[in-house]
């Protein structure tokens, strides 16, 4: 897939495009990730690409005529543009999914007060990821391209991507590595015990027991099984002995 | 405020430090930032900071040695330390002004499938940027920093981090720039009268409409006033006609 970023701040990206798995994306050629100064299609004598706001108030607001340039430089009839915005949708793992089977994304980011109202028509949807300020889009579109590449084929190692939190609708269960005591904690039994089939059924069980203790809405919406009530019924009696 | 950032991946930091918002921020003194390689604190004689786990399964997990040997060497008694997991609290906007209020916090990013489950006893809390998968806690770090940076006295403009969404419960109201027409899309009139009040009153109401129709969830949460549910019912009856 090729992802777009329209920014005024080309560097703000420049280490996320040097770490290990953005890198291995492109050089897989299963990514291919160009970042557009927004600056550079500023026009005229003054070559502006923000003003003040109508009506008055603080802040600078991003002029229509470079933002619309930029997106045309890069748009085909197979892109879908996305402005980062508190506007729109909340980023999903479903979202995130979606957005990684595109042939082409282009992410806009708005800085300062935010871009001129009259620009939004021009764009296919806007995406929020999360319900806090940012200083502006940069971070939101860093957020999304972590989040998409590293749901593209080859990218992570077979299975990875699968048993995650967010994937299965459950928290990812507890991990541990050596050594199996340190400063008097030791590694539950089962886990050193060889038998696949008990630590599955242990893993499973703890994933249902966290998602329900740290992630109650989560655990709502999760459908379980009748085995899966069973375990967790088990496991709560086995705890409150 | 002081911010540690705990990381296998320093370098994934370094466009940030450099961005204007950061950079003012520590110039004026109102952050220190610093950034640790959970690297350097690895011992032994192969230095791993990471390894299989306990009981088989795909990916490497983050050693309880280093990880807590690097938290322990800037850990202080006002110190509070975050883990970023999936398990945490999602981060808002209040969540992020608690950050911002404390002497120093320290963030720490797991990568691959996660960390040992024994170091999380010696973690304050856990926090979550949203619910999507992130391929380490690198990009939910630099997430954290900048909403709690824009945040601290003196980093941005009087008065520019009050009138944004998250801060008064509501969407922001669409903001304009020169020029007052661009490809037949003229600007509202009212921003063009000099009148402030009016201006006033039609942006409350815009902010309104806007959250109404694009977050209804933010909307159900926002205490409306008297004045604030006849402003809306006369612009939906504007429009409606």
């Amino acid at each position: 897939m090729k992802i777009s970023v329209l920014t005024m701040f080309p560097k703000f990206f420049e280490s996320f495009l040097g770490m290990p798995l953005t890198k291995r994306s492109v050089e897989k050629e299963k990514a291919e990730i160009e970042i557009i100064d927004i600056k550079s299609f500023a026009k005229g004598s003054f070559r502006n690409i923000d003003d003040s706001p109508y009506g008055g108030g603080k802040g600078m607001i991003i002029r229509c005529q470079p933002l619309l340039d930029a997106l045309e430089s890069v748009r085909t009839e197979n892109s879908t543009s996305y402005l980062m915005s508190p506007k729109g949708k909340v980023l999903s793992q479903k979202k995130a999914r979606e957005l990684s089977r595109k042939e082409h994304i282009i992410l806009i980011c708005g800085h300062y007060e935010g871009i001129d109202a009259r620009a939004e028509k021009y764009i296919d949807e806007q995406i929020s990821i999360g319900d806090y300020v940012l200083s502006g889009g940069e971070s939101a579109a860093l957020v999304i391209m972590d989040s998409v590449i590293r749901l593209l084929d080859g990218v992570l190692r077979e299975g990875s991507a699968d048993t995650e939190t967010h994937e299965s609708g459950l928290l990812e269960y507890p991990q541990y590595t050596r050594p199996s005591d340190y400063n008097g904690d030791r590694v539950p039994e089962v886990l050193l015990s060889g038998d696949d089939k008990m630590i599955d059924i242990w893993r499973h069980t703890q994933s249902l027991l966290l998602t329900k203790k740290y992630r109650p809405d989560m655990f709502e919406r999760y459908n379980l099984s009748e085995r899966e009530k069973k375990l967790l019924e088990e496991a709560e009696a086995s705890t409150s002995d």
